[in-house]
């Protein structure tokens, strides 16, 4: 066992403070990484003040991991000391269903292992990134290729591949209107992707406060949802629209936005049940559709595309003691885009 | 105009009774059709009680029509005097738009124009097939195999496209699992079909009233939905799910039932908004979806698909003055499995 520096929230809403966890020995296929950046996703939020239901405290939060391998297990094949990594979601699954020998291993059907507020398959909990050292096994452990920045590259280990995946599942690509619901974290990465991909993008945003941000990333068109003339100069307009919010939305007037055969597939998600009239669906081949994360095998390939195309997220980098104060600013959308924090900070 | 028997409803709620209508000259490209047979759909009681919002009256109801050319226009190119021809839920569309293009007339972008309970391009009420004749587009026209009786062919022209549409779009085929919720006049087709498609076929049902029946059509296994170890049992196991009902159903249970990456498409629909947890979405990258009939092309192709794998409708075969009392049946679910009116009898 090993003792790093982390910070942790003690209790469920109790501010998040500096303490000490344990890190496990590293194991045959296990890989020691010297994080160097984690980046805060508002559902660490949800999670450290229990929104999404009962948790595991202490809690150290993160899951958009960025950092050096500094050792590895005598049977780690896909990494050496001095790679640059970074760790996602999930650090294990059962490796056995279909769903993970397909390559979906967030969909395992005996549940993925989160990579905090979980229990590892030691039955110990799990922890995250906001903290000095992981070890991980290196099959959810993924490669940061050269191009990208560590500190820009954190994020895109939750927003990045939660994005990508829903863009590149239902085909956003040349010839293809793509909207995405909110500038936010997730929203700001959709733009970026959709527009790499080669789509026509269009950001759909509460107010056009944030205009000129979107389309300097990427988008062709910026609409204010607030305004109702919106939904009439849009209908039946997208191919795909992605949500990337959780505020509950009025999804029968986004669906009347999508064309025929069209989806609106959700990234975000309201806490409590949505309301729709399925006539929205019918009257056009409509799908509503929900998407989570991406697999291990696809945020690789979602590291190579953003390398590619040169995307990083765009970050405001903290230190540790700023992150009670960052979660705040969260809450109120207050961030452009992703509030990374510098873990040597700790 | 010609002068032809029909049934029509008055009004909101009052009883069909025998009346007259007028049906338009033929014209260049028309054909007039000699009805011989007319399905009841349960959207003709939804329609003529104003169910589904304010109709016009008096209303000739019946948009499963299955009869033979009796005459037609000078430009008619498609059909000749004694073709077995049958007409479904449009008679018009705008033909110009890319939906109408791409042979989704059903989703016309300026709207259909329906058999029955809409108004035609020439500004009159459309009138269905609860009557001796029709006058109909030859493009909104199909044609009906010899191999199929006329009176187990009508209810295809709705029940059997809207349900083979979806299951086609969804690709039900060999190695693929297939619920149908509901073994009504919907239900029914969409096992028959389904089967005939390769698929391995399960019939959700309120209870196990129906089983025979749902096996000796084709369903390989058969559930009852109110016992709830149905929905333990086949957690995960549906790469679609066909819902022919217009109950409000338990959505995110039906949900949990679909694999990651299948669909739960919607032919039936609630009047009342639904309820959902896009959680049971995003926990499997899933699909709600909805499916409104199939394009005159598709129609036709499912005619031509159910004429070679030998599928008609299992009908009660009634007289016109049985409608009322066959209306109070179907919602009652006490048919098996769809009232065809021999339309001689009007």
């Amino acid at each position: 066992m090993t003792t790093v520096a982390a910070y942790a929230a003690p209790a469920a809403k109790a501010p998040l403070e500096r303490t000490t966890i344990e890190r496990r020995e590293v194991g045959e296929f296990d890989v020691l990484i010297d994080i160097k950046f984690a980046g805060i996703c508002h559902s660490d939020i949800h999670q450290a003040r229990e929104g999404w239901g009962e948790a595991i405290f202490p809690m150290v939060p993160g899951h958009e991991i960025a950092g050096v391998v500094s050792e590895v297990g005598s049977g780690v094949t896909k990494f050496k000391v001095g790679d640059r990594v970074g760790v996602g979601c999930m650090v294990d699954s059962c490796r056995e269903c279909e769903n993970c020998k397909a390559g979906f291993e967030q969909y395992c059907l005996k549940g993925m292992v989160g990579t905090y507020n979980a229990v590892g398959k030691d039955g110990r909990p799990t922890h995250g990134g906001y903290s000095q050292k992981i070890v991980v096994d290196e099959n959810y452990t993924v490669r940061i290729p050269d191009g990208l920045s560590l500190d820009v590259a954190a994020p895109l280990l939750c927003a990045g591949v939660t994005t990508f995946s829903p863009l590149r599942h239902w085909n956003a690509g040349p010839g293809k209107k793509v909207a995405i619901i909110g500038l936010g974290g997730l929203g700001h990465m959709a733009v970026k992707i959709a527009h790499a991909m080669g789509a026509e993008v269009t950001v759909l945003s509460q107010s056009l406060r944030k205009k000129d941000d979107g389309l300097k990333l990427g988008a062709d068109h910026y609409y204010a949802t607030s305004d109702p003339k919106t939904f009439e100069e849009l209908q039946g307009t997208f191919d795909l629209i992605v949500s990337t919010v959780s505020a509950p939305l009025d999804f029968g007037a986004y669906l009347s936005l999508v064309k025929v055969d069209g989806a609106l597939a959700n990234v975000g998600a309201p806490e409590e049940p949505i309301s729709l009239n399925l006539f929205s669906l019918i009257g056009g081949r409509k799908t509503l559709a929900g998407s989570l994360i991406g697999g291990i095998r696809e945020t690789q390939e979602m590291l190579d595309f953003c390398a590619e195309h040169g995307i990083g997220a765009e970050i405001e980098l903290i230190s540790a003691s700023e992150i009670n104060e960052a979660y705040e600013r969260v809450l109120n959308s207050d961030v452009r885009y992703r509030f990374v924090i510098d873990t040597a900070t700790i």
